[in-house]
């Protein structure tokens, strides 16, 4: 059998955990705080079915969702973006600067087939999101991670590390981010731009979960305060939508919208047309908005219980972040329990959780007992009862650990 | 602004024709023949509507519609795959040989990103499809023309340059080619396969267009001849469901499956749910069967009034392709007539095609007389319409050449 390119052997170690974790998803038994799903009672089934009856005729837009469209996007979903989700946030766009996208992985894919070469540096927040990590090792990139705290990215060991390894670009998701809960505050978004703009790097700005806040006060993305276009801002509507619906966009100068419409063309012509209709009139209709205060209502609730569990149900010792928004909390435990080993004690206990070790690359010490725990995806009087078996598989560990 | 990376430069040249192309197609008045849409009057719109529907609601598909898939498809699509599309051609498949992806230029992209190191050599057809060639080149792959004749690729010269350039991948559309809208002979679909087999390579094989067939006999593919996993098949419902949705498929050998599932899972993570499900159901409620019927009905009157003005309007000396099926048939001009250079006539006269050389790579010589004529797209009353206006840009042409 014919040898497979490079890039297929260096993604191979993680995607075996991710496989894992969605096979263990899918016993009904198993109360997953392991996926980055959001509620299933979030999702806007009675207004997709709605708007679908609505526009599906010859007469309306039936034609159009069925056949190829245009690599950029349906020009209403564009502007959907432009005036329901970039000027709130402050920034400036034209229909030019805006892209649609099969989802904010794929924005990732493509943002990564414009800019890296093999061998290329990436710095990433430490933890940071796996799967796009796997990304960035599908391209062969090195990924490098850089310290963060409370507050994010710690800027003086980017600038450390931009000196020492001159990165081709600086991914970030800055706000409730992936794995952390974390959000970065608004002088170190200001100060992650500016080192954009001074040494040349592509800020990859990547923040799906921006919507949904729960407590405090709503940040600008750092594209905000990019001066030179170094900074990509790429996002979802997985959260704000439906995930299924694979939808995304990108925002940028033009001449980077143009290259990613050329590797949009050669990865998948365009996105699937009746879903960005459907999302189209979901914002036109003027339904966005009280979707979203649904949402929030609903997550905010999940974080809750799920915050008081950790608290009460969790033994002493054990660290989380607080977050205000977004699905997921990060709790580090212990002593020196290893998550991934765990992991196969928890789902035969029917609880799962992301093991922390997939979330650090090389540059930051793997801490083996974090872990990422969703609260998204489970109801919440389910959470109880799932964080009740996770906290007995942790106090068996430690007792064994100390024992 | 940060630099781009090298395979961006390479697959630059062909990208504008494409734009240009897609623009020429907005205006109204244009009569299209350069396009690779099927008639909008074939696409199941009532069928999507009434699906669409009685599956989203809560107690039916809407959330599963709605949430997160998995990377590799639904269930009941991929064994529909199986039984109305694979198994009537007499490939054997289980569920773990088949992946769902977002189109049939998706399923190349994806298999590109398998195999495809910089430099590595792949083998087409000349003339070849050229969105297929902007993978290759985006993969920073050589790609080298083999001869074709009235049964596609000649085998003997298929076999000299593996011997001369070691190719990683043979890539084929063997059924009513994309662009000359010829088919290869049985014979030579064997010996294809065999080929793969015995010198290693992976022999891609795009059959988008084989279950629109006019006239003739069905053939089996390729694939059929596989007898070492090394034929890749790959196919899209554009043509027999809809372009729109975006939806194609793959069918290797379980490894190879596997490798696929962690290159889409890194690409876009799934493929749109909601339209995996209408299409499952388009399958499942027996709909497709005489849906393809009705698409065959229409495409080959088509042809035939396409064929009809070929035959009696374009300048004697002209030559072309009667195809048995797909969408396209394949002119080439007599005497010097450029037909890039004769685009811009064209469509200041309201009509496009989409000039031929375009479609040819190094190893074959390039044909800049010849063109790709889509009949598909356009209404068979605005066909000799059309065909009048190209007849005049041609005549006009080829005056200038002669005098």
């Amino acid at each position: 059998m014919a040898k497979f390119a490079k890039r297929i052997d260096y993604m191979q170690a993680t995607a075996d955990v991710v496989r894992y974790l969605f096979e263990s998803m899918t016993d009904p038994e198993t109360i997953s705080f392991g996926g980055g799903a959001p509620a299933r009672e979030a999702l806007p089934v009675e207004i997709v079915h709605e708007i679908a009856d609505e526009v599906l005729t010859r007469e309306k837009r039936g034609v159009q969702a069925l056949q190829y469209g245009n690599p950029i996007g349906i020009p209403d979903l564009r502007q959907a973006v432009i005036d329901r989700l970039l000027t709130p946030m402050g920034l400036k766009a034209g229909l030019e600067n805006v892209i649609i996208v099969a989802g904010g992985i794929e924005s990732m894919n493509l943002v990564s087939q414009l800019y890296l070469e093999p061998g290329d540096v990436v710095l990433v927040e430490s933890p940071t999101f796996v799967h796009t990590v796997q990304i960035f090792k599908m391209f062969e990139a090195r990924c490098i991670a850089c310290e963060t705290d409370d507050h994010g990215l710690v800027i003086e060991d980017v600038e450390a590390k931009i000196r020492q390894y001159s990165p081709k670009m600086i991914y970030v998701i800055p706000t409730f981010q992936n794995p952390s809960g974390r959000t970065m505050s608004l002088e170190r978004r200001k100060a992650l731009a500016e080192l954009g703009s001074q040494y040349d790097i592509v800020i990859l700005e990547d923040d799906p979960y921006c919507e949904m806040r729960y407590s405090g006060d709503r940040l600008p993305p750092v594209k905000y305060f990019d001066e030179t276009g170094n900074t990509v801002f790429v996002n979802s509507f997985s959260k704000i939508f439906s995930p299924g619906s694979r939808l995304g966009y990108a925002f940028a100068d033009e001449e980077i919208v143009r290259k990613i419409y050329d590797a949009k063309t050669a990865t998948n012509s365009h996105t699937n047309v009746l879903t960005q209709i459907l999302c189209a009139e979901f914002f036109n209709r003027g339904l966005f908005e009280p979707h979203l205060k649904m949402i929030c209502d609903i997550h905010r609730e999940r974080r809750n219980v799920m915050m008081d569990c950790i608290q009460s149900m969790l033994p002493e010792g054990v660290k989380y972040v607080y977050p205000d928004g977004g699905l997921f909390t990060w709790v580090e435990l212990p002593g020196q329990v290893d998550t991934t080993a765990m992991l196969g004690d928890a789902v035969a206990q029917k609880v799962a959780y992301m093991p922390g070790r997939e979330f650090f690359v090389e540059g930051q010490p793997v801490r083996d007992n974090c872990m990422r725990v969703s609260f998204g995806g489970v109801m919440p009087e389910k959470i109880p009862v799932g964080m009740e078996r996770l906290a007995k598989v942790i106090r068996s560990k430690l007792y064994r650990t100390r024992s």
